[in-house]
């Protein structure tokens, strides 16, 4: 028997059908939803109309291609959406996803209903999301960010590019009608109207379908940072003993002790008193690391302790290997999935995380003090690594890691403390760990993380 | 530091202002939204003016006293709201209440209005909740379900009492006003049609707010049954030992064999093809229990394994006394904020078990096989059992319960396998257990269960 997380009870498939004008974030809420999902291990893909379009049309396209009067136009979209309905077709059917979600402005009820149909041919649930806004600062706002920059405008400056997508969105509008709760009420749909200052939802029937009512639910699009850290080195790093709730090592302490400078620069002179709340977990090392921060709201989460490591606790890497040899061995070859004896995976860990990103989409500024285990699974949900990566990324101690969430990407910076610290790091097919890291001396280890990285 | 539950982030206090025309099944989400916040340890209590009205005008009255033309009526009926509003803004503010819930039609925008501005005046989130409902045969379910037997139509019949009821109904329809997404724009609202085939949501802002909006979008009135046991008795239950990954005993073997026959019988004659699905913990004693049942959907959940118990894993109660006597007392005291070294509390337990339990009221017909702890915070949700009270129930090994959840109630069954087993059963300020329990030997412990019990 596999074990079940929340998200596996049923086996549904959905069809998440965008709907909306150009410019009202659809791209961004369905890679977002593929984002979660698949760190979730919900298999999913976005399939994005525009790109199959900019295949098969030339990219240098203005507004009257979107004219509905345009023929050509008309033509290339209809071969594009056709084409990538096809793809998630097939997608569904091949290679059984779970989720696929179709990136579109599928303005039309003649348009949606054409997929609803292919849908439950397919047994697939069709489950329309549509974002509505009628706020014009928000939609101009969304085309600086995003839509000047598009490859629909390449070397073309960004007035021209504003005012010819402000055209083709009215181009949009001739032929656009929004879901409806009466004409549309025997459809799954969820209506988002200005981002979610209001929500309706019509027929949200599976747990699937409720889970990502409830992750979209909770997006917002003020600008945010997430910071974090592991705790400062334990007198466990010392003696490269796994597990346990040890204090901060001397070393551990100077961390400690430094930490509200590193945040303070990784703040900007200019955003010097923004207030921050401090996330730890319920064990002493993260408690005593968090302990000359200035900020007064601190929370303890038991969700935050480290990988459980069982009968395995308070082990080296050696004597595990020594005492468990199988063990050590399939831990090494899956250790995604490997569950140590009366302990946990890291997809144990991720299934405990699940409230905890939830909240992180909630709010604006936090600092997380951790667990290497657990960072990795936080880390691995903002910068898309996958499954069989992330349990390996090297985060070393003593470095102070900042997040800054954007449209289509993370930004990563990462400031380290200048105070030396045993490595952790124990790379497959060892059970040796790497050397003292001081600020100089660069961890030979895989480091996944480099400065002012952009995922 | 305390230790916060997901619940806990914000300080925010929230009053549930509910609207609907009567028999919307407003008093039943209200009792369920407070059960389940109470649950999570969040302080809240309803406040039904029904109650507070049969409380100060005689219960002999009849749809008349309705009529807003009816200047008694309206009198009383101010009364009871006034009484009902100040009580909860009292307890608001000298008992710290987090979430209040004032239970009665709050049919107009005059009457909503009053509330707001209280609310507002008090740093007080009002969040309105409208049950709103065009199906006939619902409204006529809901009254035959609790309406004829209300207090307000003692000694009547309830053919009388549900004409009465009908007539009740439309006076309140002559001034009903219901939310709307224009008008009502700058308020915080839910609103359920026609239970959940359609909800809007107005800027649900805060996470409180967006926890009940989820627990109230998964609630379904379908009739169905849920099944729990505990696994059989295990060789470490016959060591006296808690904790580990034991097997199994002779007896516990028999009792798993003997399971599918006791499910059988608790389904009775006409149900006996019902298809259930059985949910087990990742434990091999659980999933043992469960070799022998037929259904094909068998889910292994880490979230139903036992309480950690840490450094004591393994260990008997009188070693833990022994070697650490402090934290044995300790436990005594507080049994549900307990966490053992290195392990779990009774309150970690439940913030791990909340997905279940939101999956639970999702589903129909679960069968659940976990342990004793598990079982006991399950329990405790479905029967409303306080926290002080819930570590200390006894839920005696080889014994089959099925909860069958009503609209104010939850009928209990249990049904014994008639094997004998060890009792796990440690009474307060001892170290000792229980005798064996046979089918007649009655337990000695104080057992909380008993036999068709309605709570």
């Amino acid at each position: 028997m596999p074990v079940y997380s929340i998200s596996h009870v049923e086996n549904v498939r959905v069809c998440v059908v965008m709907v909306g004008l150009p410019a009202r974030g659809k791209s961004l809420i369905a890679q977002k939803i593929v984002r979660y999902l698949s760190w979730l291990s919900i298999k999913s893909k976005c399939f994005n109309v525009g790109s199959y379009r900019r295949e098969i049309a030339s990219t240098d396209i203005n507004a009257e291609f979107f004219d509905p009067k345009n023929p050509e136009g008309l033509k290339y979209r209809q071969q594009a959406v056709n084409s990538a309905v096809e793809d998630m077709m097939k997608w569904f059917l091949d290679e059984n996803g779970v989720v696929g979600i179709l990136d579109a402005t599928n303005s039309t009820r003649k348009r949606r209903d054409e997929i609803l149909k292919l849908c439950r041919e397919n047994y697939i649930e069709p489950m329309f999301l549509e974002s509505w806004c009628n706020d014009q600062d928000l939609v101009l706002q969304n085309i600086a960010d995003v839509k000047t920059t598009s490859p629909d405008y390449l070397n073309r400056d960004s007035d021209f590019a504003t005012q010819d997508f402000l055209k083709r969105i009215s181009y949009y509008e001739q032929t656009y009608e929004t879901m409806d709760s009466k004409t549309d009420s025997d459809l799954t749909f969820i209506k988002l109207v200005n981002v979610n200052s209001q929500i309706v939802l019509n027929r949200i029937e599976s747990y699937l379908e409720s889970r990502i009512v409830y992750y979209v639910m909770n997006l917002h699009i003020k600008p945010r940072s997430i910071w974090l850290s592991r705790h400062g080195e334990s007198n466990y790093n010392l003696t490269g003993q796994i597990g346990g709730d040890a204090d901060l090592s001397e070393r551990g302490w100077r961390y400690a002790k430094k930490l509200p400078e590193l945040v303070l620069k990784s703040l900007g002179e200019e955003n010097q008193h923004t207030n921050l709340t401090v996330w730890t977990s319920t064990l002493n090392r993260t408690q005593q690391t968090a302990s000359f921060l200035p900020y007064q709201k601190k929370l303890q989460w038991k969700a935050l302790d480290e990988l459980d490591a069982g009968e395995c606790d308070g082990m080296t890497y050696e004597e595990i290997e020594q005492k468990f040899p199988e063990d050590f061995k399939a831990r090494d070859d899956n250790k995604y999935e490997y569950r140590y004896r009366g302990g946990e995976s890291y997809r144990d860990i991720v299934i405990r995380l699940e409230p905890i990103i939830m909240e992180l989409e909630r709010q604006e500024n936090i600092l997380i003090i951790t667990h290497q285990a657990v960072l990795r699974c936080l880390y691995a949900y903002f910068m898309n690594v996958p499954q069989e990566e992330s349990p390996w990324m090297s985060i070393p101690l003593h470095t102070l890691i900042k997040l800054e969430p954007r449209a289509y990407s993370t930004l990563v910076s990462r400031i380290k403390a200048d105070i030396p610290a045993v490595s952790t790091y124990k790379e497959k097919g060892t059970s040796q760990l790497g050397e003292v890291i001081g600020a100089s001396n660069k961890s030979k280890s895989r480091d996944l993380i480099n400065d002012s990285e952009c995922v």
